[in-house]
């Protein structure tokens, strides 16, 4: 590096401070000090190294950069003022209404593949861009994230360090910004920089310690990590948080808020200068991204009367689905042969991705091959997509879409117990905002719902079941998202069911005409949105409602069909499993929740007048 | 050891193998070659080195062990058999309904802590009941940990090691049974210890690696990390899946299922044998555990009028309560100055746990406080608490009792945008069995919410809110769970709101007199349990209910009202959060979010006939 280009690296470094404290200071809240740290550090990657195509942020040859720490979006802000591509104007409407400026990113910002803000999210969507440039793309392009040394106390910031590792994803480089200070003080390491070094090249990665401040070492470093084969780099940079201003560098209690002085602050950065602009490098190749072949799609088809667990159709829908849709890939947490994932596995090796037990990381993943075209399926059992809850609730701030399956709904698993039983699904994935929920009750309909939910935006979740039930709809029924199926009509009560209980709720039907009381019984295979005005409908001319779902009483079904009565209501009992369940067979468990055919008929006759 | 201990410790192993191929074959289900790795690992460890007072699972002095790999519940149970706790005909109710011995591990089981089976958890634990015994019990008791290699790819595990290695925790010694096979095949790092023993040798623990078969090298093993100063220590074990029955001994394809042919293993593993009961050494203390005297309580009092934000009132409620009660312990994410956690930290700095970025083990260490019998509560932000879903699951799986406090909750956090916002919490929440959710909208109803939520059961949460609202009731006001307060009375229609709507709601209901209209407003502070009965009246008397909350549309407090009126329904129209929120200020969020007082006016007179 010459003189020139130093002098014009600390010059942008500069101007990147100064533009991080003129955002904060204009929106009178954000972080300034945690975006100084990382000036220099984002200002050689800007000027040296990141490679992308200004005019077109969708270029497929793009270099990704993610702020894993997204709280340092100011600097982020700056950067792309600098590229040219925010305005000097834009830039102070910071933290404003209406502003795409936001105070963390999400992807309405230009070159901005994921919202990120919840520390320990951005690196591993991160892992999920390397592995899509490498294994399914198969384009050169480099992924940069920027994370805070904090950070790397959250969990999920290790699977992506292993997974990385254990891929050998030498297309992705991660800068540790090593502040040493967090938001309430000093972090667990300081400076000590061996202390990650240590970590991250025990995970199998190169690692590189330097001063985060010398645009001569942070140039090395970045062209080591881009020239490195067979491995991930981690830059370890030793920064100073709130670096260039006496009043907040290096100090506790200077996280989150502008600085008290903004005037004197700029000041001593330099004062007024002439913006620079940096032209950018565009991606050396102009490759289009691989894609696999389609064709048509030939569903599975189940034989009415015949037992299939919907798991075992969920999974060779998918695989015929993979055979007609090149764009689709599958996520494993480990446990392909129980959700039936392997059925796609085996027929689209190229596209099934196994993370072994790490759900953050593989939701996560699934959100960085989806920011670049794919259709990603995700599965493991209900129960553990629990682990990645905040990871699908940043999907959704990141407008994106994701497949997610739940194997092993509800107590109808019988005896592993209730740490394996998913019965709080319903409610969390429904309580996603844009999510669409389906909970299909044979083979059949899964097939069909497995096929439609690639075609949806957003987040959607289907719930599969453990154990085999029979299959009551033919092959070649329809089943819109939205909509509901009556099975049954009667006039004295409407029963609304969905999965494993609808079968109960047939069942109840034959033994309530038994008693001489006849029901109608709505398959509300569509939790999310569901058929409210078929809802209504049945409601109001049954006079009440039983639901019965293999869920906790909260947030799932019954609720989801109060809410489509809200306005137009009439008396509605809920069943639901109300007790901590144990270790027993299949119908020991419906009974003892109270959700079997049973129960259902006893709620029934108790609401009739 | 002698000659006659190694055969003795032989014979130990082959029965406890012998027993978790009885359990599965008995069950028809099960675990028995995840049990059969690690059967010399737990024989020498049950004989040679776990100190418990078998009559007294309760005494404090005793050692803790934690499955973490709780799946392999056979082995465990066959320990307790072998300890004389459960008998053989009790071994046999193994996954049967109304045993005791489920599926995976329960609290239910004699010497459990805590519910394992969801993978990732159980370390964790662990690290907390160390902690307990270190920092406040001050006992001398050890904690082993029994872990799979599968279960090393979860972030949870590496928030453990790296808090443990912090924390010097020699009282901890995790045992990895490094069989080489996960649920669906090959681990990533099979049977290469030195992977394992990298990773956490840098992460500050003493490592040992050992074949896991061999009794002399276990009992070496355990004894070194029992007296391992200042540094927890792994114990790396090499075994094999299903050792002893060539049937399955380290094949694929046999994780989770008993053995085809149990006759012939049994056979293998040398037939029939005179069972062995292994005489425990007790535990060599006898001291009590630590506790710190408590006090009369003096709850901070705020004026009525001022303005105060929910989340201080926690701060300065939770100091004073601590003051009061000396078995109340805090445990922050990094965010105790955001939270207002701080306030108590300051005042009770000895019973503070920094856990930095880490809500998993946090969360975790709080469940194994609690089966200490210390009462923790757990602070971060309402949407970073979601991180740690699953846990909280399992902690309710683990009757464990818990006071989680969530600050930031909803669009009203203002400019941060909704990676900060709080607003699928009161859903998640409302869905964990036997939980309580509170959501106090002023400073004095937080403080008495705060402390009278230490005197419940199961998961406890309570959402603060980040800006300042009005105190509007006194100081000796009450406020029981499951009540709520009726704050207007009005002919016209009911408005349930909570928190920082509960001031919207009381605004709406001015603007909706200047129109003529009367309305009762409720503050529905308890959202679980609500009020069903008041809800009830009120609902029936006004004819017509508007829910309002801060919140996405489903599972939260509109949900619940629904619920709490669904056998006796009148016509509801739930407000709440329906679009994605970027930056803004409070104001501007509540409007545009479409629950603030002209929101709610308009859905009022819109109901009205």
């Amino acid at each position: 590096m010459d003189e020139l280009d130093y002098r014009f690296l600390c010059e942008l470094a500069s101007q990147l401070r100064v533009d991080s404290v003129r955002a904060a200071a204009a929106a009178g809240s954000g972080h300034p000090t945690s975006s100084m740290s990382a000036a220099e550090l984002m200002a050689v990657l800007l000027a040296r190294q990141l490679r992308v195509n200004v005019e077109n942020p969708a270029d497929p040859a793009n270099d990704h950069l993610v702020f894993s720490k997204g709280h340092a979006s100011p600097l982020l802000y700056a950067m792309l003022k600098a590229m040219g591509v925010v305005s000097d104007e834009e830039l102070l409407t910071f933290r404003r209404r209406g502003s795409r400026l936001e105070g963390h990113p999400t992807p309405d910002v230009p070159f901005v593949d994921v919202a990120t803000g919840s520390l320990g999210f951005g690196l591993p969507v991160g892992v999920g861009l390397a592995l899509t440039a490498r294994r399914l793309d198969r384009l050169p392009n480099h992924v940069w994230v920027l994370c805070g040394d904090s950070e790397l106390a959250e969990g999920s910031m290790w699977e992506a360090f292993e997974h990385a590792g254990h891929e050998g994803l030498n297309n992705l480089t991660v800068i540790v910004d090593v502040n040493r200070l967090g938001q309430r003080g000093p972090t667990r390491h300081g400076w000590d920089l061996g202390a990650y070094a240590a970590r991250l090249g025990a995970f199998g990665w190169h690692t590189i310690e330097i001063d985060g401040h010398d645009p001569g070492q942070i140039d090395y470093a970045l062209a080591d990590a881009r020239a490195t084969r067979r491995r991930p780099t981690a830059i370890i940079a030793r920064t100073c948080k709130g670096r260039g201003v006496s009043a907040v560098e290096d100090r506790e209690g200077k996280h989150g808020k502008p600085l008290a002085d903004a005037e004197q602050a700029l000041g001593e950065l330099g004062g007024p200068r002439s913006p620079l602009t940096v032209p950018m490098t565009p991606p050396a190749s102009q490759g289009a991204p691989y894609r696999y072949a389609g064709g048509p799609l030939v569903l599975p088809k189940y034989e009415l009367g015949d037992e299939v667990a919907t798991r075992t159709a969920f999974g060779e829908a998918l695989a015929a689905l993979g055979t007609a849709r090149g764009d689709v890939v599958a996520l494993d947490g480990e446990v392909a042969d129980s959700t039936k994932l392997e059925t796609f596995a085996k027929a689209h090796p190229e596209r099934f991705f196994e993370f072994y037990i790490a759900e953050q990381q593989m939701v996560a993943a699934a959100t960085g091959m989806q920011a670049r075209g794919w259709t990603p399926y995700v599965a493991t059992f209900a129960a553990f997509l629990t682990r990645a809850y905040d990871f699908v609730r940043m999907a959704a701030v990141s407008r994106a879409g994701l497949c997610l399956v739940g194997s092993h709904g509800g107590v109808s698993i019988g005896e592993d117990g209730p740490s394996q039983m998913g019965l709080e699904d319903l409610a969390a994935f429904r309580a996603v905002h844009g999510s669409t929920v389906l909970y299909p009750c044979d083979a059949n309909q899964t097939a069909r719902l497995v096929a439609d939910m690639a075609g949806l935006e957003g987040i959607r979740y289907l719930r599969t079941t453990r154990g085999e039930t029979p299959v009551i709809y033919g092959p070649d029924e329809e089943f819109p998202v939205g909509g509901c199926k009556v099975l049954r009509t009667g006039g004295q009560a409407t029963i609304v069911a969905a999965g494993v209980t609808v079968h109960e709720a047939l069942a109840a039907a034959d033994l309530l005409a038994g008693d001489g009381v006849s029901v109608t019984v709505i398959d509300a295979y569509s939790v999310k949105p569901l058929d409210s005005p078929e809802l209504v409908a049945m409601a109001t001319a049954t006079g009440r409602v039983v639901t019965v779902e293999d869920h906790w009483p909260e947030g799932g079904l019954g609720d989801a069909v109060l809410s489509a009565l809200a306005e137009n209501p009439v008396p509605v009992r809920k069943l639901a499993v109300a007790r901590m369940p144990g270790s027993a067979g299949f119908a020991d468990q419906l009974r003892d929740a109270g959700i079997d055919r049973t129960a259902i008929r006893d709620a029934v006759l108790a609401l009739l007048p």
